[in-house]
């Protein structure tokens, strides 16, 4: 047989997202310990980002109620990473909608270990997520455009929203099935959209997948197999509702030698065993119900915190009676 | 953006193999209501094919250890299904290697409720397989080959074993990833060669996925894009290890109105929640580990078993020392 499977690409950058989509589980109300035990299997295995946090805005996230990853003040960071002495580099996402307070959040670069600020927005605020682009950049910082929810945008949305970033300074603009509603086919036509309006800047095409149908890591498979170079992943697929695309099952695909999985599978025993006995992720029948609607997942996460979260027929005949 | 993954087609032929693989994990020792309700689901959901249990033999697997399913006797199919009266087709597998008597086991048609053998084989037990083919053929039965571990088939096996069994009564051959190690541009090569060894015969390429990379529902989507008609899934995923590609999930992505997925999700509430509280399946590390590693699972089952059950580092470590 070909190989075309065999993806050993150079230009193949991974990220790390555990800290900053798995704290959406639980406020980021994490043991530091534990942050400090992601960062270092972060080094070990050899990726080439981390994101430890949002940088949001404490008016918002109120610090009484949500963790110090929330807001990721450069303290914070500095108490997990030191200087950062490493080559692993670091980011942080900034929302969109007046989540973040970005104009006095993201300081010079020159002040702060990070190295690239990933701002994350849907596609109808674009024109926030522009001027927030450009203030990162004359920070110093490089920078990434996340549009959110991408299965619920709109075809010419979307080629609107990648004319007006295509002009920004941002490196990259990620793909992102905030609902984790994509086939891995509609993977491959908006990778190919996002391609051919880059093409010729030096942008690149990011990806970032939820695992709603169980399809987080096929459809990142796609992503790379078509091009995709900023690749999303986070350990054991942490993440809100269904979680992510697993980062041990990532490294497994890529037989990049620059990659260890064994650190990750060391942190999972160690910590994520303990972890999932408190929080809960992945991709549970509510969230099935939720991504074979094309939905945000808000619903079903309510109904796995109710008393009836287990009855899957009952919450199936509720979500198709509210379409 | 086109839609090539709108995929109604009515050749499309969904078989559920819950009780006959999900059997592989608790010795087919499963309460006959529980049996049933699978059997009702799938009559109400409107599946095509319901796969009961093993036609295997009972000097290999005997009764006082193995359920009734591990050898499906007529009269106890009747229990579950009477004169299944529906328009669901039955199905039994017969194991290769000796696994089953099928001189005696598989009697004639007219006296079954049966409507189709499936023979299961390794690439290496073609003759034995021909031999059983052409048995249940004579029977009465529809018969189908499902070639076991085909990721670690040689390409110039699969292809003499596709042109004997081209030879044979087999209306299908199924593609069978025994060990969860495909990724879906491998089943897209897979399911391309059998389409043509079996070019102009009728005979359709089938698919049977596990789970152990979350694989299981997107490979069998790449097969069915790329033509594969007679499919395989199970109730909430079950099977031994990883377990199987969900049904719940499969005809949520194939839109065809002759399927009805929430009786599925009654099931799930119903029985799977509970069933969940004892038997283990789904892709858990050590499936992740073998799966990555296209070895057979049963290593990672038995350490499932053990109770270092979650030192997947170690077990990480075992296996890599192993090769």
């Amino acid at each position: 047989m070909e190989a075309p499977w065999i993806t050993f690409r150079p230009e193949i950058k991974v990220l790390d997202c555990t800290i900053r989509d798995g704290g959406l589980i639980n406020d980021h109300q994490f043991d530091e310990k534990f942050v400090r035990a992601v960062y270092e299997t972060c080094v070990a295995a050899g990726l080439d980002y981390m994101e430890i946090g949002y940088k949001n805005s404490k008016r918002m996230f109120p610090p009484d109620k949500f963790g110090a990853f929330r807001h990721s003040d450069e303290e914070d960071i500095r108490r997990i990473v030191g200087d950062n002495d490493t080559p692993l580099k670091l980011t942080a996402m900034a929302d969109t909608g007046g989540k973040s307070d970005w104009k006095t959040q993201i300081q010079p670069k020159e002040e702060s270990v990070l190295d690239m600020i990933r701002v994350a927005c849907y596609v109808h605020q674009i024109p926030e997520a522009v001027d927030m682009i450009n203030h990162s950049h004359e920070m110093g910082y490089d920078v990434s455009c996340n549009i959110m929810a991408i299965s619920a945008a709109q075809d010419a949305e979307i080629d609107q929203a990648l004319e007006v970033i295509v002009q920004t300074p941002a490196s990259a603009v990620v793909v992102v099935d905030s609902f984790g509603a994509l086939y891995h086919e509609q993977v491959a036509l908006l990778v190919a959209k996002y391609q051919k309006a880059l093409e010729g800047t030096g942008k690149e095409v990011g990806i970032h997948m939820h695992n709603n149908q169980q399809l987080a890591f096929a459809n990142t498979i796609e992503g790379i197999v078509r091009g995709a170079n900023r690749i999303d992943a986070t350990m054991a697929g942490v993440g809100r509702g269904a979680g992510n695309c697993p980062m041990e099952l990532l490294l497994g695909f890529l037989r990049n030698p620059k990659f260890k999985v064994r650190p990750i599978w060391k942190l999972l025993q160690d910590h994520f065993v303990k972890l999932r006995e408190t929080l809960e992720w992945g991709p549970l029948a509510p969230y099935n119900i939720t991504g074979q609607l094309n939905q945000h997942p808000r619903t079903a996460i309510a109904w796995r915190a109710g008393d009836r979260k287990d009855m899957y027929a009952e919450f199936y005949d509720k979500t198709m009676a509210d379409i």
